[in-house]
Order: structure tokens, then C-alpha cells, then sequence
């Protein structure tokens, strides 16, 4: 499964759109439950099964639906599972208990929903660049599309109901994912994560929650659902990134303006590296192709552009890898076919 | 000065002789002193400039010396003498004192003569390859040439009389350069090291006594002058290194059988290093060519050889890369040009 999906490069990776040089992509996740269902955490796997049912006949009768498969646990396999996750159309962990979860990708892939995750429906739209209004229209309308058939768990005076009471209110979660490596190098990053998170935005890793910073990628979103509009986040979290971008290009100035040997230097290995490695983790490609990132934005390198640098960070991830080339791998055989495919691709 | 000689590889360099993928090179050194005269170290100038002036003298008569130089401590700066001991022409620190110590060079560069080092005369001659044969013949006919026009304090119990006991008796030393990389890896070089030292050999770094290893590169010579014929000390360099060659070719044979991703790895990673980066160290230099002179050597590698890499690591060598460009540079100034002559060199 997926092997056809690996050999194309997702959107929200496309290298294009707003700021592309230091904003990877623009995401928005609504948290819908249904009216007057047990919440999936709470329920057991009938209920479950139940909500995929309603979500099943709800597609069946609507267009928008037409264009996409509805995947269920048991049609995957554990590498299937980490595909999706690497392709960040679904939570890590998710769909790996029993069958009574689903997931919905659209063919562009520029929406999934979860079924039966943390909330009923958890409602996912990426785009590429800086530009949360796009996935947010893209999301609604999926949004829109459910609750003509399907009845929201939603309150006059809070709004939308969650599982969580972090989610409760407008349900959204919108979110950039940035790339920071000049205020990683000059050690202004976390004087501006402590800024920013006094905005009442949240950062993490590039697998979201609880993960690791790789690459001087950061996901920043916003905090707050409750008792602020949709237009009033994406607004903040537009800003926020802007302000972000002020300060990583400050920072890109001064690294050339004091340090731009060392700078230049840091970028050509990198690419060196990647070019001639025989042996490669997909943590070393991450942390390289920053630096390969930033020589491309800062005009220092252009025999690659930011699409093949995207390809390769997405290749580079353990599933993608494996069902790029059809073959399950060991860590160690991984670690050589990467370098293969990293040189193949950078030539 | 020496700007022109900076331009061309020194002989020994060449990369041919037998056993080129291990042995870089030999050589031998006679120690003699002039009977009837006051060793170097305990005259005074006045003293060794006569015996510069007997030097000169005998050289004026005798049609070897025709094509050489004699040198003098006044021609030179702190550069020009950093550049002659990077050649390995002469030990560090000769000739910095005052005027009354010379070095002669034979255009060739295959023989250099010191004057007044901690003998009165130092005749050096180095080939590349392992035969320490060849320079043991050159460098005897310069001792016998000298040994016509001047006396030598020898001794009919003893031999050749030195300034240090250690040198009494043949008064030859003979070595080779001789690169290691498999048995540093494999940590084997301790154990072969203190294996050959019992046979009565020492092992030392790249610059000769005292100075470090680098690069994996080691100078093997014979411990003993006394008590030994000069053809069995030039019999003992050639089997001991024979049996240091054969410990090396089993680690690397090792090494491709166990780790050949590994090391096949590092050799590229090292070429793409070298082939990108745009500040170097000329420490770091070494240590890249030294993975880059083991791929050529296992075949791992062929668009360099032997002859281009041992170019690389005589340049990058600070007096050499400042007399290359003709420009005295800062350390970081180095450091920015020798990237650029390894990219170039390397292209």
C-alpha cells in the first residue's frame, strides 16, 4: 500500500506559496464531535464503529467525497501506519488498536480526517508556504460539508465541544511549520520561542506534539480556542510567524555579516556530505538539508532548489524510504539505500 | 624566496615506488663530523662558520655540488625556514639562531646536507616508495665526495662519532614514511607498534621526533648505529616495514570484510569534504586525505590518485600554501585559501 503515493511529493511540500524560504507549510485542524455519541476515548469499539458508519453514509452522499478513500486499521500494516504519519495526514499511534478508527485522505492529500481519534472527527488541511487562510477555507468546507448531514456536538455559549478542554470553542488548531536554523545557530531561538509563547502560541517538534526539533524545523500554533474567533487565530498565528521571519532573517544577516565563512563553509559540507555519504540516518539528512535550506534562501548554493530538498526529507524518513523502494528494510540497510537515494536525487 | 619550488611536488612525493599504496616514502641520514673540529653545539659561530667555510670550500672542488645551493640563516625568514622543514629538508628549528649554520639543497631535491645542526654535517636523501636502498646510494655519494676534501672523526673500534651516542657507529638513520589508517582504525597500532619497537625500531609522527601523528602517518626508523652494518639497518627498515605493510593490508582486508559501509563511508564522506568545504585546517586536511589516499589505495575511490593527494597535503601545509599564492596570510586566511586550493586540485 502506498508505494505509488511515495513517488509523488505531498503538497504542502511543494516549496511554494508565502515566505517558502523560511515557512515549509500552513495547517488547520478543526475538532468536531457528534451529537448525543460517547466520545471515542469513552466509548467501546461498537460505539466507535457506529460514528465510522454515520461518517461512511455521510460520503456516500456527499461530492466532496467522491475524490478520496476512507482507510481503516485493518486494511493497514504498522509500515502503512508510519507512511501516513512521516506524510503527516495522521497522529502517530493512531488507527493501531482495533478497526474501529478510520481516516479519510482526499486523492490531492490536502485533507485527512481522523475518525474516532482524541474527538470524533479531527478535520486536517496543509498548504504549502505561509498561508493559514488557505487550508482553513479548504478544511471548512469539508466542515461544512459534514454538519449538512451530521449533527455537531456544539454549545451557544462555548461553541464546538472536545474531548479535550483545550480544543473546546472554535475547535481550530492552526499551525506553521518553520524553519529556524539561524536562531538555532546564533542561540537566539529559545529568547524567541519564550516571546512568542507569551502570545499565547504553542512550539514543537516537526511530528507535532511531544516531538523532537530535527532539522531546525519548528511547528508553531496557536493556544487558545476558547472565547477567540477562527479569523482571530489565524490572524495570530499569521502575525506571530511574521514576527518569527523577522527574526530568523535578522539572524541569517548577521551570521553572513559576522560569520559568513564559517556560514558558507557549514552549507557546502553539508552538501559534500550528502552528495558522496554512503551511510546516512534520516536525523543526519534532517540536520544537512537545514543547512543545505538555508545556503539555497541565503543565495549561497543553487545547484539543488527547495522542492528536491523537500523530496529528499520526505524520502529520507524511514516508511517513505521503504515504500519508495518496495522493500522492507532493517535500520542498517535503510541507513545505505538512503545515501543511495539522497546522491541519486542530488546529482 | 622559494615561491617557484612551492609550485612543484618534491620527489619523494611522487607517489611511485614499490609499495605506493602504503609507503609514501624513504630515507636516509648520515650524521658526520669533521675530525679535528669543535662539535656545533659546544662552538662558538666563529668556529662553525669555518666549518661552514670547509663545506664550502670542498663543494666549490667537487662537480656533485655544482647543482645544488648552499643556504645561509640570514637569506631566510621564520617563512622561507618553515617552508624547507615542511619539505623535510631540514629539522625545525635549524638554522634560526645566527649565520653560521647552511643547508645545502640539491636542485634535484633528492639530497639536502644541514651544516652545523647537532652534527656538522646532516646528509640527507630521500625516494619515494619503499627502498631505502635508493636514497641510502645517493646520500653515499655525497659522503664520499665530502670524504675526499675532509676528514671525518672516525673511530676503528667504534665508527663514525657523533654529538649524541645514539648516532655512534654507521651514523645512519634510515626511515619511512608510512601510512596506517588501517590499523588506527582497527586499534591494532599499539600492539604492532610495540611489537616492532623490540625488533629495534622507533615509530614517529609525520615532522619527525617529538611531533604528532597525523594523518595516520608514521616514520618508522632503526633505533641502533652501533654494533650494526649499514646494509643490515637498510635490511631491517625493509622487513620490518614489510611486516608492518602485511599487518595493514590484513586490517584493511579486515575492515572491507566487516565494515565495508562504514569505511566505504567515511572515504566519501572525506572526498566530499575536501571537494566542498570552503574553510580547512591543514590538520584537518590530513586527516580527510589520509580517508581519501585509503579509498585509492582499496579502490574504493578513483577520481583522484596517489600523486594529486600527496600535492594536496604538501600545499596545505601553512609555509607551502603562503608560498604557492606568494601572499603571507593570518591562520583563518589560510584556513579560507586552502579550502580553495583543495576545491581546485580536487576538481
Amino acid at each position: 500500500m502506498f508505494e505509488d503515493m511515495a513517488r509523488n511529493l505531498t503538497g504542502w511540500l511543494s516549496g511554494k506559496g508565502d515566505e517558502n524560504m523560511v515557512v515549509l507549510s500552513s495547517r488547520v485542524r478543526l475538532a468536531r464531535n457528534l451529537a448525543g455519541c460517547i466520545y471515542p476515548s469513552a466509548a467501546d469499539a461498537a460505539t466507535r464503529e457506529k460514528v465510522v458508519g454515520y461518517f461512511e453514509s455521510m460520503a456516500d452522499r456527499s461530492d466532496l467525497f467522491a475524490r478520496g478513500k476512507l482507510l481503516r486499521g485493518n486494511d493497514m500494516t504498522p509500515l502503512d501506519r508510519d507512511f501516513l504519519v512521516e506524510r503527516h495526514l495522521m497522529s502517530p499511534g493512531f488507527m493501531k488498536d482495533d478497526n474501529s478508527r478510520a481516516l479519510f485522505i482526499s486523492d490531492d492529500e490536502q485533507v485527512s480526517i481522523m475518525i474516532n481519534e482524541e474527538d470524533h472527527l479531527r478535520i486536517q488541511a496543509m498548504s504549502p508556504g505561509l498561508n493559514p487562510d488557505s487550508p482553513h477555507e479548504i478544511a471548512g468546507k469539508f466542515d461544512n460539508a459534514i454538519g449538512k448531514h451530521l449533527e455537531f456536538d456544539y454549545d451557544s455559549d462555548f461553541g464546538y465541544l472536545t474531548a479535550c478542554p483545550t480544543n473546546v470553542g472554535t475547535g481550530l488548531r492552526a499551525s506553521v511549520l518553520i524553519h529556524l536554523p539561524g536562531l538555532v545557530i546564533t542561540k537566539d531561538i529559545d529568547r524567541v520561542i519564550s516571546k512568542i509563547t507569551k502570545m499565547g502560541v504553542v512550539v514543537r517538534g516537526f511530528y507535532g506534539e511531544g516531538s523532537d526539533v530535527l532539522g531546525n524545523l519548528f511547528q508553531v500554533s496557536n493556544q487558545n480556542t476558547l472565547g477567540v474567533s477562527e479569523k482571530e487565530t489565524l490572524q495570530l498565528i499569521a502575525s506571530v510567524t511574521r514576527s518569527i521571519i523577522a527574526e530568523e532573517d535578522h539572524a541569517r544577516e548577521r551570521l553572513m555579516r559576522e560569520a559568513s565563512e564559517q556560514i558558507i563553509d557549514k552549507i557546502w559540507r553539508a552538501y559534500g556530505i550528502l552528495k558522496h555519504a554512503r551511510v546516512l540516518t534520516s536525523e543526519e539528512v534532517m540536520n544537512l538539508l537545514s543547512a543545505v535550506r538555508l545556503g539555497v534562501a541565503m543565495k549561497v548554493i543553487d545547484c539543488v532548489d527547495i522542492p528536491k530538498i523537500n523530496e529528499i526529507l520526505l524520502l529520507s524518513q524511514p516508511a517513505h524510504l521503504q515504500k519508495y523502494y518496495k522493500e522492507e528494510m532493517t535500520p542498517d540497510r535503510r541507513d545505505f539505500i538512503r545515501a543511495e537515494m539522497v546522491r541519486e536525487k542530488i546529482k
